[in-house]
């Protein structure tokens, strides 16, 4: 069994077949008998509410209520902002009946033709659409505003190749929604809210990002700016964590959302939206994870310590579980969230690697040794390193070590991050990094689309942005040689 | 303005008016422009969620976890319950296409005809179905027993008659789902979880609650037995505010869901389902609020306490806000939650009826006189009663009269209960009853469906339930004359 647990496919052979055994294995999730949804099984949404919880806090301390919007959009919602349309509502499940009936024939239920919709619903794949046609009612003056309102919802969208938390049908996520009095406020609010995504990001994951702009071509459908933070897997490719989308007057206009402003004229509404989805479960165990198997920040690990008894006999395994018993109130009463795991018919083998692979950061096992000792070996996740420590003072340890684990964790990827920004003349040094190296390439570019376009076309790597704190700096384009004024970041990206 | 959010119908007059004034001017929700979706708003969506992780903390320290299931269900999913499909696979939202197109006309965008799906897709109405297909890929062995598992999702029921809250077409709900070995301990789940619905609803909503079984005809589709919990409002009728199913091994056979057990022999599993919805928003504002608006239970309520100057002038403005800033220090330190009215474009007067609308416990009012006698005007919501009190002592009196609120919103609830529980004996008394008075009946039912029906035919009652402590006591039928066991409770009901 230990075996059968350990059978992940190895990271540096199959990337993406490591990461799917991760998440089926550790119990995360699977995939359903829905093409393309997934259900998160409860190891992995006990992690999703840690991060929700602390992302809602987060939220709440910037001023942000939440509210709920209905699941459905009706389709003609979708052209009324015009570039909207274009990114959003074609890949979209539809919603055309609402009625089923007994098959006439006797084969269990059939669609009543019966009960055809008038116009048809989308089920949202985001919601500015019916989010703002609400707000009309809800905004007349200045007074109204700012509405700082957030969403945690479902939502689904069409995609052909899915993969579990990364890429799925249907998946989990906020969507803040905010309208503000003038630009100046929302342009605040897009930065202000990219900037909670980082905290939480590097704060609570664990995983370093950059924070930039996105260019044109990658920008939100409907947004004058989107704003990003783009954090690196291990295996080279970045992955888009969360996005910041400045939204103009656009969907104002597209939803006749006018205010008298102070001046007592009318003007339209300016928007923010942002959001982060399950998708951040992905980068969380792509950035950290090992062949052994998941490895959980301590501030969002569902369990922080399991503590395993090692005996002999039916008298040790008493003495060892009741002494653990002990240790684990010591523990829970520093507000660690702590197991013994007392089953008698698994080998304590077993359980390790069993903890192993569902990335508890701190193993504590007691033997008949360390009961006359005194002692406790302390195993941690992060280093894979033990060591036998007292009993004595044990719970003050293990708390401080979690600050130590999260630091530590953090940090190595940050080593690795920095590592991976690859400063690029050439083209031929830009192919040659991105296919031998992977990671970030910090290279000039002339500004275009088009040139772009043509970089994607020839290596599969994107602008993923350009960053905030890029300097000015003098350059020529990498492809073309055309003049450029700053460098941006490309990647190979999920 | 002030007269305008007091302009709710009056509850008298029109009950269902009213309420839908209240839940709309005390901004809980409104109706969206999909036909019969609600969008809950910032102040509604609070209060759900205090509710939510009230119940939360419930069904952990019950045992219970978490996890996220689709969204989406096959239709031939709904063939394989054979009563299930009769109850629930009707009037459901139904997805049949998967694309948008651009209109080759140029008007928006169009269903693509050719990315309908093979299987048409059911928007989850409840998750039995799905949840039983998951589960078969978990259980082996009475090892992987119980389970143990719950959801927070939306649901949606296509009602062709919604009512805010008690009745829409998309509604939030938690659907626990527990798998076990043996029937007794199925049973006992079932009964657990109406328990803990019964304490959440009387502890918390402050809203009494009948603990009973439903009747054959009543129960939900595919169970063995329903258990629920009845309300009554304040209009004389019952609201079915949460139910608790056993299921015998109904589902199990449904999707081949077999373990081996402790002998080494396979067996069907044994499974409960248990739900609460946001329905349970409307009993709480049906069973407390009156003409002024809400009442809110203080273990429940968004906010506590507002606390609102009263001055002539700048420098009464600044030295009330000022002490009043000191004052909810206070009162946050006590953990209760506070807001300082201090708007200066809004008379005092408005502001009163503003909290009175949202149902906030407790309110507080500083005016000069007080700032000079170190005093403070209290008044409570729940009996709008007011009286001038020290500030010396202020948020312990405030603390303290929070438990007070609980207790008193519960009593009252209780005692207009209590009075609504007519034990009738005759097939006229049973009618007049049900027209003069309301509420719930006790009388005995010759236990057959056909008399249930014939009795719902005639008077719109249905039988509520059979109470948990109902007695043994021989009686007649109050419509057939048959002989009956015991008195069961019937009332008109959302």
């Amino acid at each position: 069994m230990a075996k059968e647990l350990k059978d992940l496919a190895n990271r540096e052979d199959s990337y993406s077949q490591w990461y799917n055994d991760l998440v089926v294995k550790a119990g995360l999730a699977e995939y359903s008998a829905v093409r393309g949804c997934m259900v998160i099984k409860p190891y992995g949404y006990a992690l999703w509410e840690n991060m929700r919880d602390a992302l809602d806090g987060m939220f709440k301390a910037t001023g942000h209520e939440n509210a709920y919007f209905p699941l459905f959009i009706p389709k003609s919602f979708f052209s009324r902002e015009a570039s909207h349309v274009e990114g959003f509502a074609k890949e979209c499940a539809v919603v055309t009946h609402y009625r089923l009936m007994n098959d006439p024939e006797g084969n269990g239920v059939v669609v009543d033709p019966d009960a055809r919709l008038e116009e048809e619903l989308i089920v949202r794949p985001t919601s500015e659409t019916i989010i703002w046609n609400t707000y009309k009612g809800w905004i007349q003056s200045y007074r109204d505003l700012p509405i700082l309102v957030n969403q945690w919802a479902n939502v689904v969208r069409w995609e052909m190749r899915t993969r579990l938390f990364l890429r799925t049908a249907e998946f989990l996520w906020q969507e803040g929604h905010t309208a503000h009095e003038t630009r100046q406020e929302a342009v605040e609010e897009t930065a202000r809210m990219i900037g909670v995504y980082r905290d939480f990001a590097e704060k609570w994951m664990g995983v370093p990002v950059v924070v930039g702009h996105k260019t044109a071509n990658e920008r939100f459908a409907g947004a004058e700016d989107t704003m990003t933070i783009e954090a690196l897997m291990q295996d080279g490719k970045a992955l888009q964590s969360g996005t910041s989308h400045f939204l103009g007057q656009n969907f104002a206009r597209a939803f006749d959302v006018q205010f008298t402003n102070r001046e007592n004229a009318l003007d339209y509404v300016w928007a923010t939206s942002w959001g982060v989805s399950t998708r951040l479960i992905g980068a969380l165990i792509m950035a950290h994870s090992d062949n052994n198997g998941l490895v959980l920040p301590p501030k969002l690990a569902p369990l922080h310590v399991v503590l395993i008894p090692i005996y002999k006999g039916d008298e040790e395994y008493a003495s060892a579980v009741a002494r653990l018993r002990e240790l684990a109130d010591e523990l829970r009463a520093r507000g660690l969230k702590v197991k013994i795991d007392d089953r008698d018919n698994v080998r304590s083998g077993f359980k390790f690697a069993e903890y192993e692979l569902k990335g508890v950061p701190v193993r504590l096992a007691l033997g008949p040794r360390d009961m006359a000792a005194g002692t406790i070996e302390l195993a941690r996740r992060d280093t894979l390193t033990k060591e036998v420590v007292p009993q004595e003072g044990l719970a003050e340890r293990v708390a401080s070590l979690m600050d130590e684990i999260q630091a530590a964790i953090f940090e190595r990827a940050l080593a690795y991050r920095d590592d991976h920004i690859t400063r690029v003349e050439t083209w031929d040094e830009f192919v040659r990094t991105l296919d031998e190296k992977g990671g970030f390439i910090s290279a000039h570019w002339d500004g275009t689309t088009e040139t772009e376009l043509a970089i994607k076309e020839a290596t599969k790597a994107t602008i993923r942005c350009i960053p905030l704190d890029a300097e000015d700096e003098e350059g020529r384009c990498v492809l073309t040689g055309n003049p450029s004024k700053r460098r941006v970041l490309f990647a190979r990206s999920y």
